[in-house]
């Protein structure tokens, strides 16, 4: 029986924050409305960041809260919504709009830390304690991400052994999962595998999500080389939406369709409608004004 | 020590003739002395085919004459040049030119053979026998194709067997390296291993050259799975060159630069500048009026 493989769909959180067009909150909720229609089960759909700095997550509240609402009302069925909480206030926030699940995020580096979140690594992990006991008094599963975990923009090549430690720091702090990000898209699968090989030693791997961007053409192999060493959980966005826009080069996360298209030729099983999610690529690129780089939206299916 | 990979360089032929935008002969020449400077050893520079039915190689003896005057002045020292010939005429025509090297070139299913060169897969080999003798008598290398290795985009889904049976013919005919492609870039690592393990109780390893199209984000992932059997050659193009003007999902060779940083990042040498590379593509895409897909070129060096 082909295995199954769990696909985290960062689109409308990672991928559009990271855009410079600002869509708006009801083009989000289409969007979020159409991943899940095409089989998406997992989907992080806002973050409680300042709206100051990142404007493109403004009204993620009021998104959530509808989306919680629509799903206690009997929609999605078994579809996980999940949002990025920076801190306590966000925290608060986030439980409002009676979301079931959030995420918190560190860097492992501390440049890196204190550029992305004016903050020492040490720090974030103080800012996350207030924020895990809330989950727990809400019965709020919290999942974990880990920055910076290959290269970091400032300090290069980051050391394995800061990441093991971190990850053993993340699952004491009871997250369930942990997803390890190759933020710049640098790495390359050998780095991977020792990546994942140490990780190993410190999680189960069904604990371990790999969350990778595509800014240097690497990313599917290093999905592939994951694969092999038994990683079950993938991050990726629809169409490969992200990147960064005041670095030109910069891309985005690895396009979920390029990922499917791979796994399903492989065997795999993701529960993902292919044909659907091409038709929300095309779509979510008119309202973007761009064509997005997954490549399988562009080409379809091959005559089989 | 680390291996050594070979990089066959496409854009000169397959990448440009498969580009909208004809570019002229001495912007072809220009791109070729680039690639040489950075570090490519193999390059297919042009192709004795139709001028009427492929314009973008019109003016290909002209170009490797003079290339092949260079080099026996002392240029490009140690570099293989390389040019495709269709038949006995187009082998006349290569002959003159004093190039050294020729390919050949067949297809796995019989609809995209008719389509594309007009013929059989039995006819295509009927001609190349006269190529064939040529190249013995006047000391030529001749390199073999076999395009639509993994799917057509007219029969669909190619049997392996097939395959297997027409790299023994190849051997046969004295082909000393046979490049085995997804002409529509739709084939997955598991369908690449299938074919390569296939190969091997046929040809030499080292004799397999694996020549992957990156029409829906697989190949970079198929390269991979290829090294990890084995393969020690590899087709790309500079950039991701080429395409197809008719088919607008259409993608080119896995590019150069993608394939190359992830080699270096495994440990694997190439003898290829990435640097020099970079500068190449940026150059090359001004003349082609278009950004290349490349990522790399658009990316660069992560901070070490």
């Amino acid at each position: 029986m082909p295995k199954m493989i769990k696909i985290v769909e960062m689109g409308p959180r990672d991928g559009l924050q990271n855009e410079a067009k600002i869509i708006d909150n009801h083009v989000r909720y289409e969007l979020i409305r159409q991943l899940v229609d095409g089989g998406i089960k997992n989907v992080e759909i806002g973050s409680f960041v300042s709206p100051e700095k990142i404007p493109q997550m403004a009204q993620s509240a009021e998104l959530i809260t509808h989306i919680m609402e629509e799903q206690r009302s009997g929609k999605y069925n078994g579809v996980r919504f999940r949002a990025l909480v920076p801190n306590e206030r966000g925290m608060l926030e986030a439980i409002k709009t009676r979301i079931k699940e959030v995420a918190i995020f560190a860097s492992s580096t501390e440049t890196f830390s204190q550029k992305n979140i004016n903050c020492s690594i040490d720090e974030s992990f103080e800012r996350f304690a207030p924020v895990m006991k809330l989950a727990k008094k809400n019965k709020i599963k919290v999942r974990g991400y880990l920055s910076t975990c290959f290269y970091c923009p400032y300090e290069g090549k980051t050391d394995p052994s800061v990441v093991f430690k971190l990850a053993a720091r993340m699952k004491k702090l009871g997250v369930y999962e942990l997803s390890i990000g190759d933020t710049i898209g640098a790495a390359t699968p050998n780095e991977v595998s020792t990546v994942i090989k140490g990780l190993k030693k410190v999680l189960p791997t069904k604990a371990i999500a790999m969350h990778f961007h595509d800014t240097r053409g690497t990313a599917i192999a290093n999905v592939l080389e994951s694969l092999k060493l038994g990683i079950v959980t993938f991050d990726s966005s629809l169409g490969g939406l992200g990147g960064c826009p005041y670095a030109p080069g910069a891309q985005g996360n690895v396009s979920t369709e390029d990922v499917v298209y791979m796994l399903h030729g492989m065997g795999y099983k993701t529960g993902v409608d292919l044909g659907k999610l091409q038709m929300t690529n095309h779509w979510i690129g008119l309202k973007m004004e761009k064509q997005l780089p997954a490549k399988f939206s562009k080409a379809g299916f091959p005559k089989i």
